[in-house]
């Protein structure tokens, strides 16, 4: 967790992007946008004036929060009336992230402070957080370590006529132990991921809800994503894309199995998605433009006659190759259309440049990365070849 | 999944409802909210006048929405321009669920469509997916099964030294392997749960973010929740409180086992617990008071001399002694202060009384049960007791 210093360097990026926009204060609610700042994710609100001390206000558990917080000021959660003096004189402005934060939740404080005005700061929040501190970068690389150990062990336990969730528990297993604290907060309000993906042959075809390349069938259609109770078959790619978390920080990567051998239109996709790895690794500096990183991905993808294929089966394609990834797997910034936006030295970004050919299977790789002067650092450190059994 | 025939019931509730309160259509964002009326959870807007034929306008995947959807209307989500020209003549207020719809979305709504008033559905749809129907319920029932299965092979790999999280990585395991989807959806909006608690000694004890009596010390701050890397110590009460989901359909379970034996207090705060959940099992019927069933079971462990422990240590003690579960952890009704509202035939309640006892440990018992004219039916089909090994 972030120390004193670490927190008080992050609050005070906070508060000049609130000097600048004119906002007088923030109420952070979200539990691990209050982790980032406070170095807690109990159950409070965090409390940030544009200068000034921060206070965190704990509904649950106050001894738990007064125990882990790098900020000063720890109190219980204001009665009704209490609360609208706790703001400074002339706080009017209020900034909080619309992003997450439920309508009944907003309302609740819109009442309790008829005279302020609430605005979006969303994207400052997410702006912030996208960038790491060396000791984000540190705790990046111990999660990329821990999670590729256990992608290294895949080949012992992978076996013909294992069924796909067979395989997805024998991972999660080894994840958990290593220490690994599975659930994966992701900001998107319609998303949900329980750790990763294990899927093979036709389940892993099918297109879905998930923002990504690869849904798979999933065990139900409540829980349409990731392993089936379908049979792993040889000669057929095996795609494992997983997130290790570890010390609240997400690695994200996928490597691809195969009991036998694959064809080669699935070795000829695989080699590309390398290609485009490669390419992407080196541009991964600060000042590259995300959008256009994205498009020159989908070009290569193209000129080897394989766009229909990019990102999602023919008419299914998303328009990405990577996301950010840190305390949540969709983080700042994405490689995508319409992020006309430079990259930052510090980012951590996964890069997934993937493929789906309806009837061959689904084919990429996948690896996190951070943003530096000389091109993408890799965090998982395992070699990219595709493992033949 | 839920039929054409079952679809078209909890839809017909929902009309009912939204006539009753004078709203002209309901949008439905919230995934499991789209899956409990529509059969998919593919992500989408189902749109539901208070008369007529629904529809369900797919972002992604439509061709998944198509296979899975048990509304007949499915059609790609609209543009701006579209979408008030899909709203019939005359719908001008239109129910959205405030709890869990983030403002960013809500403003987006709002922009669109400026002529019409948004209010909160939130409750209308929690007591209606509160009532669960026969196909429900006997999926409620597989989920009690499987769930069990897994619990009666706790002894079998329990063993002195092992650490929490590797207790938890076997049961998970375990639970994956019989076809447990993993992800537990939880309606309010700063809780967060992986599966469930496998906790001990010291670690157990601890207070913290979560709504429940017990909540562990997890595997780091950011994720303060469950097992921790601490031993299992002999004559120490591990408790085990997992959730099982299959077809979407959630149990929650906790036994408490012990190597070796356990202190005549923690024995009887256990036989404690026992006798208030028979007492609520006997008065889980249609009618009863949810606060007054709280306030009995809240007297008995004062009678017994445990009310500083009940549902939490000293002082942070949660005011609650069940909660409905079904396709979220957290569904209405809950046995609560507070609750003043009688129980419906159908309900699905996990009880859960439980003590904790600084320097003695965690101790407790929870069943999942269903309301019926007879009292609670127990869906977790499991005996009860203690677990010495």
């Amino acid at each position: 967790m972030p120390d004193k210093a670490e927190s008080a360097r992050r609050i005070a990026r906070l508060q000049e992007e609130l000097t600048a926009k004119g906002i007088d204060a923030a109420f952070l609610l979200f539990p691990i946008d209050i982790y980032y700042f406070a170095g807690t994710r109990q159950n409070s609100l965090l409390y940030v004036p544009a200068s000034g001390e921060p206070s965190l206000l704990v509904r649950k558990s106050l001894s738990r929060a007064q125990a882990e917080s790098a900020v000063e000021v720890v109190r219980p959660f204001p009665s009704s009336k209490e609360l609208p003096q706790l703001l400074g004189p002339g706080v009017q402005k209020i900034g909080i992230t619309f992003d997450v934060i439920p309508v009944q939740q907003y309302n609740f404080y819109a009442k309790l402070l008829p005279g302020c005005e609430f605005v979006d700061i969303s994207a400052i929040n997410r702006e912030i957080r996208s960038v790491k501190s060396p000791f984000e970068l540190a705790r990046m690389r111990e999660s990329g370590q821990k999670t590729s150990a256990v992608f290294r062990e895949i080949p012992s336990f992978l076996k013909e006529g294992m069924r796909e969730i067979d395989l997805a528990a024998e991972i999660e297993c080894r994840l958990r132990k290593a220490g690994c604290e599975g659930y994966v907060r992701m900001r998107a309000f319609n998303q949900e991921l329980f750790m990763g993906l294990a899927v093979s042959g036709a389940s892993a075809e099918l297109p879905g809800f998930f923002d990504g390349a690869v849904t798979g069938r999933g065990l139900s259609v409540a829980s349409p994503h990731g392993a089936s109770l379908s049979t792993i078959a040889p000669n057929t790619p095996v795609l494992v894309d997983y997130t290790g978390v570890f010390g609240g920080y997400i690695v994200d990567m996928t490597r691809v199995f195969a009991i036998g051998g694959l064809s080669e239109p699935l070795r000829k996709a695989f080699r590309t998605s390398l290609e485009i790895q490669a390419y992407l690794a080196e541009n991964l500096k600060p000042g590259a433009i995300c959008e256009e990183l994205f498009l020159s991905a989908a070009r290569m993808a193209e000129e080897a006659g394989l766009g229909n294929y990019f990102m999602g089966a023919p008419g299914e394609n998303a328009r990405f190759v990577g996301h950010g990834v840190g305390l949540e797997l969709d983080e700042f910034p994405v490689i995508a259309q319409g992020f006309k936006v430079p990259l930052k030295a510090g980012q951590t970004i996964a890069i997934e440049p993937k493929f789906v050919i309806p009837g061959e299977g689904v084919i990429g790789i996948e690896n996190t990365f951070a943003v530096t002067g000389q091109g993408g650092e890799k965090i998982t450190d395992l070699p990219d070849d595709l493992v033949i059994i």
